[in-house]
């Protein structure tokens, strides 16, 4: 099923429409190129709806959130929704800031979305944050690790019945539920988080899967995930003597630019629950 | 002559003035500098003249444009106009969004541009919003191949006239010309376009090209697209067992840093027309 | 003691608040992750009190300035003043536009600054702008080189007497000072200019080197430099046929982030005056 998912964005070159941070944008574009797609960044209010008609999908992050950016989300999100196109959006420092708390959750109000991804944190306080009256676990709080495993996997999967899409937790074990079903996925390395934007560029990859896979939308931000995570194991085996973060990060990109279908299916590490 | 051109570059380390998207800024910035120039950027209309007054050559790209951001195009054009410095447009997205095609138009028609550097729908949708009466062959909308190559030709040859500017379009081959004559160039390799901003680049090094060779600005603007693909088709050689496309990205700005006069004018591959 | 600054930053991850331009953010992103901090970057003046808030450091970095951006500069750096977080300022063109130089001296004005780091014009420029009746020495103007030291040391340590903080001068020879001492650092290549923005990524380290140790701040901006000079030596003798700037950019990165405490000690190349 993944390698299907894989070789759908290879041979559909889904146009992906990015609002995203200028720290990591390079990087969002080149690794969308590496898994298939084709990237298009534009956050001008007047310019973003023509944009988003020529896509297939629509990737929104918050890292270097503009107050003056915020509306075009919105045009943005509401085009692609009229379009049936898949949104996800990436809540980057959700929780770090008022502004960024508040715009995330507008946007999840407000827009239909397919999937939010963010880190354990981000999605706490968006989960805290919707006003659910049942509360939210506190220990959910924690990073996810074996021991937390069974109560994160329950909080991912009530947080996203409550939110109506996919969330997906990523972090040293990444957890991915329709609200139904939950992916428990244990690729990736910790090397990762020394380089900037990995969660960005998987948000990239994500959207892009969503959109050359829409009818299995869970499969496919999975399938998303295992890449990236497997991309970082297979980059992380071809460093040399002397490399460091930046060679990490070229070489995580060009992991996934050589990913196969079969690579794929035999190196993603994941359970069902 | 192209020799002399990237010699002129060398020597002169013309200081370029780029008002650019935020997506493959960085790239742009180490391409100039790998060719010989030197890179500035501002975008903001208060200070965006007195930086091009220290410059030599102006740089406009709108692949992200923001409508705070075009007061700035003009002001920066009208400066580097009045001081005779060469100003090139790169009109990102032309034809995708309104916003873009009217910008570009407006500066195509308010500015004394050097050249217009872009792909050929790019290209074709300005030619068609000049509002020529003779209309534009809609053949010449296709990619340029072998097979169109003598109506592409044609085109651009025309459009170049009526603009009163270089006109340079690349892709699998590219044509440049100043009205009277037309380079074909044929330097290049079909994986650059897995690369983000391999265009966004040869705009840069074409603009230190414009400004290091006054006297010659079309063989300066054919030097220049064959020093990119050339830089290109080097890269590829140098690819190794697990690279992709973020070590080719690195590997073509290598190329352009290490590239000769001589080995220019072996590998480059033209004909006038 | 160098060795003691760098394993300080590794053993706290100092949280840097990066308000910087969008040419080398990514690459000053990854260079503070290299070194053992964790960088953030927020401009938006809405947010940029509440991200400040969780850092334990603020980079200021003019690059690509903005007027809308300049509020959020100050609201920033009065929290960070009330904190009592170390604000480093890097006024990258001051002198080559108004706007840049009067904000750069506002900046220095109204904010307590721990340090600021620029090349000898960039100072040079603050130094004359700043009012003093003393005037300063022209020569001290010229590039910092063996035959023009003496001078040029005894102008960085007046002006940080007059600025009140300290005043990094950085290029083919740096000189860092408190207005009492000046550390004069001779590590680094020719070549580093050749990479774009190796000053703001240096700026970055230097921030993360202030927070992780604010017992020791001249020490602590000393052992930046000598880091980033040594990474560049160490990346230099790296190289390989073909590579150039690109791959140097990654090397550099790489350095700064296998360096030990021992391996900067034994290349640290300075003397104290």
């Amino acid at each position: 099923m993944f390698a299907k998912c894989l070789e759908n964005v290879r041979n559909t070159e889904p146009v992906i429409h990015n609002i995203t941070n200028y720290v990591t944008v390079n990087d969002v574009a080149n690794v969308i190129l590496a898994c298939g797609g084709s990237p298009i960044m534009s956050d001008e209010a007047e310019d973003i709806e023509d944009i988003t008609s020529v896509c297939g999908g629509l990737h929104i992050n918050i890292g270097t959130l503009h107050k003056t950016g915020i509306e075009g989300m919105f045009r943005a999100g509401r085009r692609a929704n009229a379009l049936g196109h898949p949104v996800l959006l990436d809540p980057v420092g959700a929780g770090a800031s008022a502004l960024r708390t508040d715009t995330a959750l507008s946007l999840m109000n407000e827009l239909r979305l397919c999937a939010v991804r963010g880190n354990i944190s981000e999605i706490r306080t968006l989960a805290k944050g919707s006003g659910t009256t049942r509360g939210v676990d506190a220990d959910a709080a924690d990073a996810v690790t074996e021991d937390s495993l069974d109560k994160a996997v329950e909080f991912v999967r009530r947080f996203s019945r409550q939110a109506g899409c996919i969330i997906a937790v990523t972090g040293s074990i990444d957890l991915i539920s329709d609200g139904a079903r939950c992916y428990v996925i244990r690729n990736g390395r910790p090397e990762m988080r020394k380089v900037t934007g990995t969660g960005c560029q998987l948000s990239g990859i994500m959207t892009a899967y969503l959109t050359a896979n829409p009818d299995h939308p869970l499969e496919a931000a999975a399938a998303a995930a295992c890449v990236m995570g497997l991309a970082g194991e297979i980059a992380w085996d071809r460093m040399q003597d002397g490399d460091g973060n930046a060679a990490y990060r070229n070489r995580i990109i060009d992991a996934v630019y050589n990913m196969t279908g079969e690579e794929l299916e035999k190196g993603a590490k994941y359970e069902l629950r």
